[in-house]
């Protein structure tokens, strides 16, 4: 596989399958995990980050879920390659900003990804689409389990794993859920959610993880703290935590539904028709909208449009797909045009 | 004739044919006239009145012009039916305050229309579609010839024609074109255009004259004084300085076309797409939309869109003619989804 197949691909987690994916988009496990013999990467000199490299390298062709697996070093990427990636979900913005002796590993249908040399030595990544928390936990456990056995894991019997943020330590765990809440937003419930998520030791981000806004009503919802609690405490509160979330999202839309309905239907139907129309989109005016008419098909307002070719817009229309898409670098301007272009030509019949 | 006959007819001024109709949507003049042997309406009693209504009736009767026209006392009519007539621009806001003596006449295709007992005795209204002075005024010039047969007017060899506003005596002409001049908006020309046709005597009204505002960048242009001046010379300065006007639109949609032409497209076919898909409109907005949907096709820019469609929209979804499409009484609410429905269903192919 090379980078670039991954442009005609759709991402798993996109394909808008599984449990509840109407509302949760996607499902995802991240594992936090550091050899034992290596300083953590910050504090490991040049020799050491390379063996960490060469390690990993040896210990993932030896597992069966990485055959044909796609293994970059990040300092070959140009910087459309690598802008390409996070909007993939398959790298963090930390893990470009010094390109040395940094990898990522990717499955092909891109459920698996494991990152090397960022924070921690290794960051493994499930990511998988709907309301799937469970399965997803059970093939990280297997995936960490795997490379487990080829490498010797920074391990405490009094802390469990080791990691370079002691937010981290214990179970390296971080379990997330990227819900859409439209109704919550609309009623203004969302504050009193998202504070009730925060006393209950959960968080809420953005598409994009730490520090971006909640475009499209989209939550990112993840666990805070992995210390002092088992991997599967953390998983089965978040997702007790999420059952509620999803049954107040549901509320709200029924009582939306009720009382104000015809609002709901011009929200959604201008959404669409600008959508069809717009000749100049940014992309946080396209996520928003592309949320709305997500919400319209949940709702059975607007039919016949492919829940895939949605969630796949979302990340096409980012700034360096847009651009890898028509194979040339664009100005911002450019690209608000080829946006609204490629949006146009996805909802043309 | 009935006055419902009305609603299932486009006003002749709505046609969107004549020259310039692509930017000067009608042409209209307006004759003041009194008959000498009573006050002006606001002195007069009941009797002379009723004088004036009557001396009148007897008079257009034995006019060509107005075989088959309606004729409607004021009081008779219910308040939708007079806010109808006002959307029909056939009668003014002033003629429904008190209604007591007051009529209206209004040829078959609503060219021709004469308010009684408004501020004069006689209001005559010739209005026409597209850029067509010298027509409407030709039109205007007999039917006044008519009138002038079977009625004493009050006039003065001196001043001319008297009126109760000193501002029309004279010709007691008043002469105006509605005009869309959307680039000289956005390009806030538009600014040094209106002060320049002050200077000029001119002044710039809103799509429903004096007090109102200029939606969707629809202008009403007409003569500021009638004294010391001949018909023809006012109609001449008016008709030059449309044509100055009507240059400078045309530079400033060259300049922006070639200038910004993905911006004018993108606000026009969101103007489209929102016509389309909306369920809740107001009328301003769609005013504004309607505007720009009928500067896209002006550019060709959209293509296979009726003209007459247009500018019908632009009185059908006036609060009085939806109400009356539907027969029935409707709050703000209502009229705005009635609105939404009745615009997708035009824009429905």
């Amino acid at each position: 596989m090379k980078l670039d197949d991954l442009l005609k691909q759709t991402g798993e987690w996109l394909k808008g399958i599984g449990p509840n994916s109407e509302m949760v988009m996607s499902s995802r496990i991240r594992l936090a995990r550091n050899l034992a013999k290596y300083p953590f990467p910050h504090r490991a000199d040049k020799k050491q980050l390379e063996d960490v490299l060469s390690d990993f390298e040896k210990a993932y062709k030896r597992i069966e879920y990485f055959k044909g697996a796609l293994y970059l070093m990040i300092k070959d990427l140009n910087a459309l390659d690598k802008q390409f990636l996070i909007e993939r979900h398959l790298i963090s913005r930390e893990h470009i900003r010094h390109t040395e002796y940094k990898a990522v590993l990717i499955s092909d249908r891109e459920i698996i990804s494991v990152m090397v040399n960022e924070e921690d030595h290794l960051r493994i990544q499930i990511l998988q689409s709907g309301f799937n928390l469970q399965d997803t936990w059970q093939l990280a456990n297997k995936i960490d389990e795997e490379l487990d056995r080829y490498l010797d894991y920074a391990y405490s019997n009094e802390l469990g794993f080791l990691t370079c943020c002691p937010t981290n330590v214990g179970t390296g765990l971080r379990a997330s859920c990227m819900v859409q809440l439209p109704s919550l937003v609309i009623t203004k419930q969302i504050k009193k959610v998202l504070y009730a998520i925060t006393k209950l030791g959960l968080t809420a981000r953005g598409l994009y993880g730490e520090g971006t806004e909640a475009y499209g009503n989209f939550f990112q919802i993840s666990n805070q703290v992995t210390l002092g609690h088992s991997e599967e405490e953390i998983i089965d509160n978040l997702e007790r935590i999420m059952r509620q979330i999803i049954e107040q999202e549901n509320a709200a839309r029924s009582s939306l539904l009720a009382n104000q309905r015809p609002l709901f239907e011009d929200m959604i139907w201008r959404a669409y028709g600008t959508l069809k129309s717009a000749h100049i989109i940014t992309s946080n005016e396209a996520i928003n909208l592309l949320s709305h008419v997500r919400l319209g098909m949940d709702l059975g307002i607007i039919k016949d449009i492919d829940r895939n070719m949605l969630n796949e817009l979302l990340i096409q229309i980012q700034p360096a797909h847009l651009q890898k898409l028509q194979g040339k670098q664009l100005s911002t301007h450019e690209r608000d045009v080829t946006r609204a272009e490629l949006i146009r030509s996805k909802f043309m019949r």
